[in-house]
């Protein structure tokens, strides 16, 4: 396991929001440290915090330099392929979050991770990540019972975009609402029947190009098939200034709810709640903890890692955390 | 790794609430298999509800018959004896709860296991367990921040038993209530300065002797140092028949709630809540999922334990879930 005094080398591909956010994370921890920012742009642009920045392509000239690096390429797409070109040279950590996608990303990142001997772990983060943790943790003690996820409130990119789309709006932005009366469905364990509509409202707030037709906006959001149609879905217009001034932050969080009952009849009920004031700065702390365990999975110790793509659900908890073992054990357990 | 299609096999050790909680959940579990019930008590009097009741004294003859034995000893004092002794012969779980007594006890089942080649959780259930692992992986994610745990609504065994052993009181329970405000402060990081009353109160049931001067057991119970002095506490006088009517289930339950900022400043909060109906039940089904893991882990596979003892912390959650670990990608992550 790797020593606490010998800090674990981070680098980082992609600065973007979440990039930032693992940056100011790892340059936080006493135990992590800061190697290299990796990017497709021209180094030379990039105002990092901490770190030195490194055009991409010489990355490979890190190997042996790096313990784990975090992936933070800016959509799904750049993970496909980062992901597996990354894994080649180090072990990883991503927070690849195309749920249908995963089990297909697994395998190609187990595939070269097991070529490379390296060891990455995909989709942290909080959903998938810490939401998921919980879904598995909580269908294990309660083998029979319901789970509902919950999202927000908080911001939808791809909903956002959806808007933005539209001919006369300028700017736009979606916040995805749970429905106070479905967690407490949920918790009762009569969530089962509820539909899209029941569980999540959608509000919009919108700038509209001078002179664009609001009502004809409007109808064509709350139509949107799949992204729109199936919600409850408010839509404001507001001011570019407003825009900017009010939404500027990206809150997000949920609930992961699991309501059963216990094998002689007694109803239980787990929640777990994530009120975040910024999405990525929460998501890039998450990935920060996962290269901490990631490095100490790839380094060896007792529960040692072969080399393999791992997700959360494989990670010994201790791992996540600075703290010795035994000082985990007398203050939090 | 354990495969699915030969079922673990599973000893109890106690037969009292937690001894049939954990009966009934392996039972219910299709990849898990009762092989026996030991007891100190005369096997011929127990009323088990699947398994086979046998003498502790004939444990011994089950080594190489069991995977996994659970460890459901009435109190601490049992297990402080029978953890070591039946890690000698068997893979154990155990819930001990003394939490000043962890570290101790850890060593003590780590060197037994280490000796005999066996592997043992120690201190699994709800708390320590579930709470414990949600302070660890809280603390990870936001290692700028503060935990707050709070207990109940439910009922205090050591509380009830101080009432019961007042001149005059011939039955009672205590419930533990968290105060509701308090929570609302943790959730914003400002719970650091609360006392134990400003946290929780505790609401008493006292079954009083026919002629017992009850403002003087009142008196009595407020008054107690430790107990009810630091807390607001009621007390409420009910017929024994109440007692047995209204106060016969285990409720339990409680928050874990850390807030805190990430790095660059955003306010962040996590909140796991437990809403238990039997405090007995839910244990035994985290005991049970234990049982699951623990058989795994000494079985081998990808993260194969080496003999010692473990904790939640050292667990890697995926070993709790009788699914393969493609499906748990496939439908948790």
């Amino acid at each position: 396991m790797q020593e606490s005094n010998s800090p674990i080398r981070v680098a980082i591909n992609g600065y973007g929001n979440l990039g930032r956010a693992v940056e100011a994370a790892v340059h936080a921890a006493p135990d992590l440290e800061l190697v290299a920012i990796f990017t497709r742009r021209d180094p030379q642009s990039l105002q990092t915090l901490f770190a030195p920045a490194v055009h991409v392509d010489q990355a490979a000239d890190y190997v042996g330099k790096v313990d784990v690096c975090a992936l933070c390429g800016g959509s799904a797409t750049d993970l496909q392929t980062q992901g597996p070109q990354f894994a080649a040279l180090f072990n990883t950590v991503d927070s690849f979050d195309n749920h249908a996608l995963i089990p297909q990303y697994f395998e190609t990142m187990n595939e070269v991770c097991t070529q490379n001997s390296t060891v990455s772990v995909i989709s942290t983060g909080w959903d998938p990540g810490l939401f998921s943790l919980q879904r598995l943790i909580a269908q294990a003690v309660l083998p029979q019972g319901q789970t509902t996820t919950f999202w927000g409130r908080g911001v939808s990119q791809g909903h956002s975009d959806a808007i933005r789309r539209i001919d006369g709006v300028e700017g736009a932005i979606q916040y995805t609402v749970p429905v106070q009366s479905a967690k407490a469905r949920a918790l009762e364990g009569e969530a089962g029947d509820l539909s899209a509509r029941q569980k999540h409202r959608r509000e919009c707030f919108v700038v509209a190009a001078e002179g664009a037709d609001r009502d004809r906006i409007r109808e064509q959001i709350v139509t949107m098939p799949n992204y729109f149609e199936p919600y409850d879905t408010t839509v404001e217009f507001i001011s570019a200034e407003e825009l900017a001034r009010d939404h500027a932050q990206m809150p997000h969080g949920g609930d992961v709810i699991r309501a059963g009952t216990t094998a002689q009849g007694a109803h239980q009920s787990i929640h777990f709640n994530l009120a975040l004031g910024s999405n990525p700065q929460f998501t890039g702390a998450m990935v920060t903890a996962t290269c901490r365990a990631v490095a100490r999975l790839a380094a060896g110790g007792e529960l040692r890692a072969l080399a393999g793509a791992y997700t959360v659900f494989d990670i010994p908890p201790t791992l996540y955390c600075a703290q010795p073992p035994a000082d985990l054990r007398r203050d939090l357990l």
